[in-house]
């Protein structure tokens, strides 16, 4: 049987960032749009160009390889002509390959927050969408308060998505903006406007979580004929957050209901990948994974020993609704974990790192890791790290060089001029071939004058690591208060565009950061001799 | 129009208990109970009396005055009579209304599980419930694995239900325990039992999260006829948790699709406390509320500035799915850049400032805020520091100290045993009422030492701060690299149960915290004067 497919449309960019306490900078945009598209979105919609600085430079080029770039931007304003609307032209300038409309589809809101007449906001979206079709764009139209203009008034909401279909839109999205519908109404108001003519293979789902039904609400529009799903990473979004894909798509790909009768653009390999994507994305947002997310939470397949136990130890597959390897995930019963050597072995073939079942330094290594997770190691991201730690305990790794000690000092005081100033500087020893060289610096804080200070002068290493740039530094505190454990994550970079993460914890932020500083660069020489780095080259 | 009584059951204490991470103490149940009781729920399970010392003892008492207080246990062990069992008497035994059994309903797990005949286990559901009726019980009968169960064999599944409640049990529990059944598999497999004869009054549904879906589970069973809800608070659990009841209680009583047509035991008034009932219990679990939790999160009626916030400002129940002081929650329009001098003032009124709009200080304010937010501060994630600043702006707050200089010293050397050891040490100048304290402390890192020395000796103003703690520290890095600029939230609370959350920025990590703790120290003396704190103290 012929399946139909379902389009994904990824909105972590854009609504993802109207939660509140979520800020990302172009860095962050780029390597989320990067992940996005890997992973295998159909969509991935960026921002909101021209709005900000960050939106702008982040539209400056294409950022996906195989999802359609996708900026999202207002309809022409009522009153002047689409090619006289700055904003609009704004839109259309950013290097996308289709472009999203909000529209207003609730007669209320067109006459109270446009002050326009019914028939200009049909006008906008007509002329929108011919504008972004005639720059080349494919063009969607987000129907905001498509469910309670519906309730208001069934004939206008189905105008507004009728407008943009016959204008050239790809895709009319029906958005619960205020989050509020109940998947009866939403399966309800679907098959109406579907009855209506509007065709179901043009038409999205944006639902919010606002009664804790998101995901539902996707669901139940798919079943009632929508084709296109409106999310973000680990559900975030404004208020309460947008319908999480995170959730959705393993829903999708693994229940029969609808795994039968529709397929998604994302392969079951990279499925096997979602919970690492979500771990990772929650590491850019610097915060720890929610252990109860469906799918890829720690305890997602765990069972606390109790009446269960044993009984998925026999036949787990009677207690678990899906594999957890097919969503990266594993079952955790009790201490003892049986998967645990072959994940290992895995994750070390993943890295081109062969090493036989029967080794002894594999056990070690596992020791190792178990025990450094529990102290606060992530290593899940920190490939860098986790790759480099393997390489040392299985002994391929030469001691480059090592610290025998350093020093940072921060002091604030008056300066001659009577300001208050702030100043950082650091002291490194460095031994390279029984040679000592001492560097000092000064930063901008501690941790910057101690990274000048370590790569200032590593002797004959020092050309090979002009390059290295640190693109990202993270502190998360383990346990609360500044007396807790402190984990450092370094994102670093090099001439040649490779990306790897370090890790350090110690319940001294400049003692962590100093640890992932060191692996940052040992990775680099590593890399350099082509002893690792296939983490960094994917 | 008459309304049919939806009954509400709380398993907090029991499947609650089962979550990873999560032990109640004696203490703590017996405060959850009176928690759940004093709001209205009909049903408090308690946990298993005879599994384990803590529940033994919680159930020595009746613990609730008006919910019908429930322990669970399994029915009794085929090969002895109900009489004879020494579980089955244990449960007998406990000071409750109800009994709640769980049961097989899945006949491969009656087979695999029990390694007893279908018949032995439909003896045995019978025996036990009559038993517990004869002891003057009301029973329920959990049937686990229902819905797995009704799709191998549903003829099977039915009869479990029909023996129950054909021995006396008041309900009937469907309990989705893999997690996995789609909303559509329960609405139909719901259907389908009722109309096998087996009535919708008796019936109840268990839902958990595994597909992000245990609330809409939930309400799909109740619009196919149950009448019961199982879940707990803020949908803890197994695996992914329970439905969470915080989400499904509000949607019950505010969405006119069940309010119009069912009634629950709870009280319009009770209801405007659940956001304080919520956050209560994540009290008790030590962590911090979820702040995009449905309806009760910070950020659940949030809107950062944007294409939405003037009119929300102006028609808030259009944007807004319910009244946000129904679930005793409030509207947050976030101060941020875009923000406007309306909502400054509004957000100055709830703190109790007012402020004449053509107050000069309200403009140098509205500046100073978005001079500062341009520089990296995050006012809306730092009620504190905003509410200060604002003070201050208005002329409000003494100068209760100074700081006149620092100094961080962070050193990592071999010491005299040939340990490679970090010290961290920290020496602050104060000055209070023209006179200058010294102070020098260590700590775990350069912001602990400076934290212990700048709390060390504040004079007269020492003893107020004796039950500030730090509660969380967060350093977010805002553009990447060590050279960028750094922000810090501390998080802060006091004896009195207090929280409030300060921001500092600077591109030195040691600066930014300094400016965080001062703000967190100076907000906690005018908050001991009530020039502050009415978001410390909501």
């Amino acid at each position: 049987m012929t399946r139909e497919r379902l389009y994904l449309f990824d909105t972590t960019l854009r609504d993802g960032q109207q939660t509140p306490g979520i800020d990302f900078s172009v860095e962050d945009k780029i390597a989320i749009a990067r992940m996005l598209d890997e992973f295998g979105l159909d969509y991935v919609e960026g921002g909101y160009p021209g709005a900000n600085p960050t939106d702008t430079a982040f539209f400056g080029r294409k950022q996906t390889k195989r999802a359609r770039f996708t900026a999202f931007g207002m309809t022409k304003r009522v009153g002047i002509s689409a090619s006289n609307d700055p904003g609009l032209a704004a839109l259309l300038q950013a290097q996308v390959d289709a472009v999203c409309f909000v529209a207003k589809s609730w007669d209320y809101h067109v006459r109270v927050a446009l002050g326009c007449t019914n028939d200009e906001n049909l006008e906008a979206i007509e002329a929108s969408v011919k504008a972004a079709v005639g720059a080349g764009r494919e063009a969607l139209v987000d129907c905001e308060h498509f469910f309670d203009g519906f309730k208001a008034n069934p004939d206008y909401a189905i105008a507004c998505a009728r407008t943009a279909l016959e204008a050239g839109a790809r895709w009319v999205v029906l958005c619960d903006t205020n989050g509020g519908t109940l998947p009866s109404e939403v399966r309800d108001i679907v098959g109406k406007v579907i009855a209506a003519g509007i065709p179901g293979e043009n038409l999205g789902i944006h639902a919010h979580d606002d009664t804790g039904q998101a995901v539902a609400n996707s669901l139940a529009a798919v079943e009632a004929g929508v084709r296109q799903i409106q999310g973000t990473l680990n559900g975030i979004g404004e208020r309460c957050g947008n319908a999480n894909l995170v959730s959705l798509i393993p829903t999708l790909m693994l229940k029969p209901a609808f795994a039968d009768r529709f397929e998604v653009g994302i392969s079951g390999q990279a499925l096997a990948g979602i919970a690492r994507v979500s771990h990772a994305f929650d590491e850019i947002l610097n915060r720890a994974p929610g252990e109860q997310a469906p799918y890829v939470g720690a305890s997602a397949f765990a069972t606390k020993a109790g009446i269960h136990a044993s009984a998925i130890a026999k036949e787990p597959q009677t207690y678990e609704h899906v594999p957890p390897e097919a969503v990266g995930n594993r079952r955790r019963v009790m201490v003892s974990d049986q998967g645990g050597k072959a994940n290992f072995m895995a994750e070390l073939a993943r890295r081109g790192i062969d090493v036989p079942r029967d080794d002894s330094r594999l056990d070690t290594l596992i020791t190792l890791v178990k025990e450094r997770e529990a102290r606060g190691y992530a290593y899940e991201g920190a490939d860098a790290s986790f790759e480099l730690l393997a390489c040392q305990t299985l002994g391929h790794v030469p001691e480059f060089f090592s610290v025998t000690s350093f020093r940072c000092m921060v002091e604030r005081r008056f300066d001659a001029n009577g300001q208050l100033r702030t100043v950082s500087e650091a002291v490194v020893k460095v031994m390279i071939d029984d040679e000592e060289k001492m560097s000092v610096a000064e930063g901008n804080g501690p941790v910057n004058a101690l990274d000048i200070a370590l790569r200032k002068d590593l002797g004959k290493f020092q050309h090979e690591i002009q390059d290295l740039v640190l693109a990202d530094y993270k502190v998360r505190i383990l346990d609360g208060g500044t007396e807790a454990v402190t984990r450092v994550m370094i994102e670093s970079q090099d001439g040649q565009g490779a990306r790897w993460r370090t890790v350090g914890v110690s319940n001294n932020v400049i003692d962590a950061s100093f640890q992932a500083l060191m692996d940052s660069i040992v990775f680099k020489l590593m890399k350099n001799r082509q002893l690792a780095g296939r983490v960094a080259a994917e």
